[in-house]
């Protein structure tokens, strides 16, 4: 005990220090939010390579104190970011933060524990435990998916985790029965409006590529997955040899918010063995309103089921929630038992470790973000928060209709309403090209952002309702600016004149 | 517009609340970092399914206040964490919270920004080029894991992500020229140390769980990969027309912190024309002080690298750096292009977009917590964070040899100290049992939590030196733990006196 103990020479979380400076970050915020309505939602002067020339090619070799961080981000990095935080955010789906959602995750970070086995940190394994069983509850989904009804539930970061998971699962099912060799004949399907993440999750566990079937859709079945074209392709494959193995559902498709038949799926699912899995990754917020509670009807049929709480549900980045109605069917194929894990301390019980439900061993305390949402928001809460934004949307829909010049594409599902100018007669070529003009025009006046999407080759304006900031007022403003654009770029009232 | 707008329900972005809200987290946490050192590290009466039986089962219809709900917080989640930021955690790897790195998520958490192309958030996109080429400098990696260099690097959850992506990369490299067949024939090679994702990996991909190689090492080789041993294995599945696909090298072994001879593993790799991927989770960090530099001699002749910002470079959890010295192989089988994320405002310049560095779609803004971090402590605070924790595990390991009952076992490592109570006789078959009853008394004191591993069938108890408040007094207090609980164990002296 001879030895001189080391000098100390850095205090990185002593809690004066910690407090201190992690109030001027919450004061930043707090200037943040108060400002960010104001702030051009895409960065107007944005250009590729700019934060490069403003910031040292080298790591500083001495430390800064955090108030001349603060600046160099209000600075340099604040200008040149696109604002999903503002209420003008109507692009992509929009990722809700909150005060909530923020409290969870600052809970989470701080206590920075990491439930990779249930030894590692035993609350946080079970708290994700039971945030996943209410949630579970909370959209309506069957007992089957609850742990007490022989399923269960996991916080993943993203949706494509999730369904590389289930992939694998179903691809091990299926291998386990008729040989490795056998990964070559896999086919799995999906529709032309599922996200992109199973085909490139399906490319990810090596599935041959020509082996991924996208089933067109149609306005006839308001862009949801038709059984029947479905079945032709499936008794196609099955009639050359290959193995029907994973069928994607979607309960609010990205581009249109289309709504696939889960039932009917199941149906055929069930038929050829296939493993269905329902992303609900955006829409899966709303089915904690009675009123959207048929779109999942089905869902025993399922054998898993996805919901991301980031997009419209308060939880801040990241947060997904995946259902298994057989977490044997994930874990037999993604645990892994190294010795530096096994607990010397935690008996012979059974438990839960996540790190078998997922790609990673490491893994952030997720269920705690999510679980502040619940309890500071409430069911009724969270209910009146989605009505709200599809009240919105509704109102949105109705004034699109209702001005001659416009047209909405697909009908409004949930919060999300497609629309354009409409062509100025038949056969109008020009149309795709002067919405396009429309679209980046309301996007260049820093006022509101929104994407786009092509369906039966029309291009169409995306509207997504759902910033947690977003109010009535900032969807008007969001319609008048459309209309002043599209005057702008030259659709004027009387292009429109023969049409009546 | 005659329409009436929704009335508003809940404004859970309100500044005002916001503030407020924020700072009684930041409270309870500040009150949590000046207890943490006081609370048993590993929850002392643990069960499975306590947590349950404290929570309801479903979630509440009316949300509570903020205070409340940080109440639940502390008397039921609490007390049921293993506490990873307690001074007196030696277990795994350590994994650090910071204030600056707790900023930087706050801010990244704050604004949300969700950088999955470069259009979905320039500034954020921009801020990971530039702070991964920082950490690559810092590390001394080769420039041509750098942009600049034609390389480049990417900030993922975890080292398993960034393992399947380099996997991926590699598979779709080999299948591209010799046809996707050929998945049955790919191997990949590890040795009986390396981390267990990447057995779990390969899996994920599709690679035939037989064809998984994994080559002993011994005492003789520090437990790093001897290349001959290598060499004979790949030789044996060339010849029975196997195809060498992905060679696993570690520096900083989970288990003991062994080091893999880099450069000669880079010339095997070239010579069969495998991948080489290096995964430095935790003895990265260590790499910014020179005197480790010669680890990671040789890294020019791997395709690419990882390391964990989370484990012991104050950036709270998650946070792994990947660099690849081919971007396009991982973009080549990762992108995906949707129309909904195409943008109409970009033009034509090149650009990152992240979203095809990784497996996930959605992605958080992490870069913005290791900026933090960096600009915060410098490179001179790190180097002295780093080296400070090698001085205390230099002083366990000194006073361990020093003292006649314990051996270490494998050379120390890093921080990382690997030492049991020593066989009382040769063939002395009740050691390993004494040493697990050791590490079960120490553990259920609640004073300090440690985990063990097996090497050469021995089991050894692991400390792992690495929390961001750990001090020579705990290390300290550690040794003292461990020499009384020792005797309590039944391991006296008098045990050891034939020995002399």
């Amino acid at each position: 005990m001879g030895s001189a103990p080391p000098h100390d020479t850095l205090l990185p979380l002593d809690p004066e220090t910690f407090a201190a400076e992690s109030r001027s970050v919450i004061d930043f915020l707090d200037g943040y939010y108060r400002d960010v309505e104001n702030y051009p939602v895409w960065p107007p002067d944005a250009e590729p390579g700019r934060l490069r020339t403003l910031l040292p090619d080298a790591p500083p070799e001495h430390g800064d104190p955090v108030d001349v961080i603060l600046e160099d981000v209000r600075r340099h990095i604040v200008p040149g970011l696109t604002h999903w935080q503002s209420p003008n955010f109507f692009a992509y789906y929009p990722m809700n933060a909150s005060t909530a959602g923020f409290a969870g995750e600052m809970l989470s970070t701080g206590l920075n524990a990491v439930p990779f086995v249930w030894a590692a940190s035993p609350a946080a394994t079970e708290l994700e435990g039971v945030v996943v069983d209410w949630m579970c509850k909370l959209v309506g989904l069957p007992d089957r998916f609850l742990f007490s009804g022989g399923g269960g539930g996991v916080v993943h970061g993203s949706t494509c985790e999730a369904v590389v998971c289930t992939l694998v699962a179903a691809r091990d099912r299926a291998l386990s029965r008729i040989g490795h060799d056998a990964i070559l004949r896999l086919v799995v399907y999906a529709s032309d409006q599922s996200h992109s993440t199973f085909q490139k999750g399906a490319r990810i566990i090596g599935i041959p590529p020509s082996n991924f079937r996208v089933i067109p859709t149609s306005a006839a079945s308001g862009y949801g997955l038709a059984v029947d074209s479905l079945c032709s392709v499936v008794d196609a494959d099955v009639a050359s040899g290959l193995v029907p193995l994973y069928l994607c559902g979607t309960v609010g498709t990205t581009g249109l918010g289309a709504v696939d038949p889960v039932r009917q799926l199941g149906e055929v699912a069930r038929r050829y063995g296939m493993w269905l899995h329902v992303d609900a990754a955006y829409a899966g917020s709303s089915l904690i309103c009675p009123e959207f509670r048929d779109c999942i009807d089905g869902a025993e049929l399922a054998d898993s089921v996805s919901m991301n709480p980031h997009k419209w549900f308060l939880t801040n980045m990241d947060c997904c929630c995946l259902w298994v109605a057989s977490p044997a069917m994930l874990t037999s194929t993604l645990s892994s038992n190294p010795e530096y894990l096994n607990s010397v301390s935690q008996g012979g019980a059974e438990v839960v470790d996540y790190k078998d439900w997922q790609i990673a061993l490491s893994r952030p305390f997720r269920a705690m973000k999510l679980w502040v949402v619940l309890r500071r928001y409430g069911a009724a809460g969270m209910r009146a928060y989605i009505r709200r934004h599809v009240e919105m949307a509704e109102w949105f829909e109705r004034t699109v209709r209702a001005d001659q010049r416009f047209e909405v594409v697909a009908p409004r599902r949930f919060s999300l309403v497609t629309f354009r100018l409409r062509p100025r007669y038949e056969g109008d070529q020009a149309v795709d090209a002067l919405n396009r003009k429309l679209l980046v025009a309301v996007n260049a006046s820093g006022r509101a952002f929104m994407t786009h999407f092509v369906v039966d080759n029309k291009f169409v304006i995306r509207m997504a309702v759902g910033g947690a900031m977003t109010q009535m007022r900032h969807v008007r403003d969001a319609w008048e600016l459309v209309k002043e654009k599209a005057k702008e770029v030259g659709a004027l009232p009387s292009d429109f004149m023969d049409m009546q």
